[in-house]
């Protein structure tokens, strides 16, 4: 007997007006896109059309601006608060999964348990919270901070913040609400539990004054790469987001953190890792590859030497752009990776141009290129590879490249058995096949 | 040549399932009410049918619980976030304005700031944020204060806030976005402002990462009774709500803050007063009557006598709840208030039950019974004695109340010349008729 094929977890991962850097200067991009709510409502409709598990926003609490984007060619300068955001999408979709970020640095637990658990209820259990860390120093500027945290530091105050989190969305059992008319009995106290927390970094009395949520607790997404992220993905986590250049550095992923998990006590299956992938998809191998060439093109020069210098640390402007990559004396302070890019230039006999369209590209993530067949091919590859239980659609340009997912990727995983062909479930939980989790304070049965 | 009417503003202030304590109890209000988005859904929806200017959703940060609710009697102990469920609403809705209340005390203005203008976009210039100074000690425990700050540091604070909060709303000229595909050039430098605020209690670099929104500010509402909050409001707010019991009261506030304001360099017209009132509406006065009587009759006795306590300093629990009030001695440490509240009880020969039921009823705000004209009487009264621009609605139970205000009130208000048939425009200052503020940056004309 065969072993059912094992399907695959998709979330929609919109960035600004799409992650390639040239998107915005795409003509299927929409001159206002990024700031109206009918843009995200239809991408989010799109992705539920397509069954897809989720739509992620990622979040970031400043402008990239002013230091090299002083010349006005980058549209990375805007980002609408995602949790308000996804509260909107809330309300014009019905399954669809709805994750956002939010740093663990400038909130306290008790806000991002009632920004969760609002959205929980609102949705009807469709909730995700990606935690991050902030390590920006332009976000720490505009939040009374002069600089950040350290490595360690950031992550024992997010290992506190998530624990309170989670213990403040336990304040009410389930059934806590009796909500009796006749007799006048609203609540059952015995079902309400006050946390009474004092911690390193926090203190706070609870309880929550929100119900326990259609899924006991909104979803915990990670993305964090280091030592301490992948352990604290390991002991935290129920989906995690990684950006995986290759097969073989995925699957590397994939046992570290799940064996780092077993470690902890906890069943690999209670983590999806769903690295990130940029995806080009034609309708032969020919058209996804001009997709491809056609963002690549719409690279301004100027922020081409902005994307060099920042990964160089050596200011090329002003080079031709088509004549071959220049010879470059080594800087004291960029040595390693400084050599790694060079070397890979001047060996590979890259122009500036081509060295910087190389760079940009899919800033380490995979970079799936091709036909539905072909992308679904490497899907497989991944999954079955144990690389990957899933990805996270790095949509290049918006709407349509998401479009191409649904219309064209999206059938053809389903013809392979690979992908629902209906949600089975109205919770993100139960697209992501994770359990409802039981109260910090049931008792053992 | 007649002065043509003052047209009335109306806003919809939905709290938990109803502004009376036992609205919970009250068989119009669904089970699980105050939780389900198809319960706010409905009730912004009927409020838009209404042509009414906003729904206003408050805040506290914490369950009114564990102290006086021990006994699980009380509806009070869960609010969703305010900002959360406006977002959702906006996504429900056309027309309707979207006001709520963030506190200045646990948040930074970076947070707010991205809130409202993110609200602001996604509705399409619809949002308006509530300020207030927490000053609920069970709040100041779920975020790691012992204990709220004095009343004039926590308005310094405030005032700091509200100034950061609209200089961030101001980063982006209304035309600094340029998005040339052509040329490359997203936005244009020179309308791109850099706060680098640093106050006594905040600092924040800026930008805001949120093009200036379709009202260029949301809308400033505030609700401060004492001096330091009249000084406030008259400052900065745009609305203000306030709670009067009769017109002599609210004229003299009206007055008041309209002078405030003016000494501060203010027009009167920039600020719309907006009293609180709690509306019984019937087809006929005793219908109207009967409603009020049917909630009182639902008030348990035990939330009677917590709520006697709270007002009165003495418990009274376990008193025969129908004969005559008791003697009582005065206490030492609640003397004015007390005996006021004791010779009002002795004057009026009123019973315990009696007692309560009148002290809980609009908690000093006006309380309006009767048919849709004698309300609308008693709103036109207030608004040609200059004792208010409007009222905020307080709604005593969900959502029939709101259903009589729409289907009563508004067409009655309509036949009146007082109230809008239609919306005039799409954003909230329109249906308020406030200016859409210049840009701090602008220059003089």
């Amino acid at each position: 007997m065969a072993t059912p094929l094992k399907h695959i977890h998709l979330g929609a991962f919109p960035l600004d007006v799409g992650h390639h850097i040239a998107a915005w200067r795409h003509p299927d991009v929409p001159a206002s896109g990024g700031s109206e709510f009918g843009f995200y409502r239809a991408l989010a409709q799109t992705a539920e059309r397509g069954k897809l598990d989720m739509i992620f926003f990622g979040d970031q609490m400043a402008a990239q601006y002013p230091e090299d984007e002083t010349l006005g060619r980058t549209s990375r300068v805007t980002r609408l608060e995602p949790t308000t955001l996804l509260a909107a999408l809330a309300g014009a979709t019905t399954h669809l999964g709805l994750v956002g970020t939010v740093s663990t640095s400038y909130f306290e637990p008790f806000h991002v348990a009632r920004k969760f658990a609002t959205l929980d209820q609102l949705s009807g259990g469709r909730s995700g919270w990606n935690v991050v860390t902030s390590f920006n120093d332009k976000e720490a500027l505009n939040f009374n901070r002069g600089e950040v945290a350290g490595h360690a530091e950031r992550y024992r105050r997010a290992l506190e913040f998530v624990d309170v989190t989670k213990r403040l969305w336990d304040s009410w059992d389930d059934d806590a609400f009796v909500r009796d008319k006749d007799s006048g009995l609203y609540f059952d106290p015995e079902k309400l539990h006050v946390l009474h927390h004092r911690g390193e970094f926090f203190a706070s009395r609870g309880p929550l004054n929100i119900p326990r949520s259609p899924q006991g607790r909104p979803v915990i997404v990670q993305a964090g790469a280091s030592h301490e992220g992948r352990d604290f993905s390991a002991g935290q986590a129920e989906v995690i987001f990684t950006a995986q250049p290759n097969l073989q550095a995925a699957r590397g992923f994939y046992q570290d953190v799940k064996s780092r998990a077993a470690a902890l006590g906890r069943h690999a299956d209670e983590i999806r890792i769903m690295p990130g992938v940029m995806t080009f998809i034609g309708r032969t191998h020919e058209e996804a590859q001009e997709k491809y060439q056609r963002l690549q093109s719409l690279i301004h020069p100027q922020v081409g030497w902005i994307v060099l210098k920042r990964h160089l640390g050596i200011d090329l402007s002003g080079m031709p752009l088509d004549e071959p990559f220049p010879e470059l004396e080594l800087t004291p302070d960029f040595p390693s990776r400084q050599k790694l890019l060079i070397d890979m230039a001047r060996g590979d006999g890259l122009t500036v141009r081509q060295f910087y369209e190389r760079v940009v590209g899919a800033r380490g993530h995979l970079l799936a290129i091709g036909t539905a067949a072909q992308v679904a091919d490497q899907f497989e590859e991944w999954i079955d590879g144990q690389g990957a239980d899933g990805f996270n659609l790095m949509l290049p340009w918006l709407p349509t490249a998401l479009d191409d997912v649904v219309d064209l990727l999206v059938p053809e995983l389903q013809r392979r058995g690979r992908f629902r062909h209906e949600y089975q479930g109205k919770t993100l939980r139960s697209h992501l096949g994770l359990e409802r989790p039981a109260s910090h304070y049931a008792r053992a049965a």
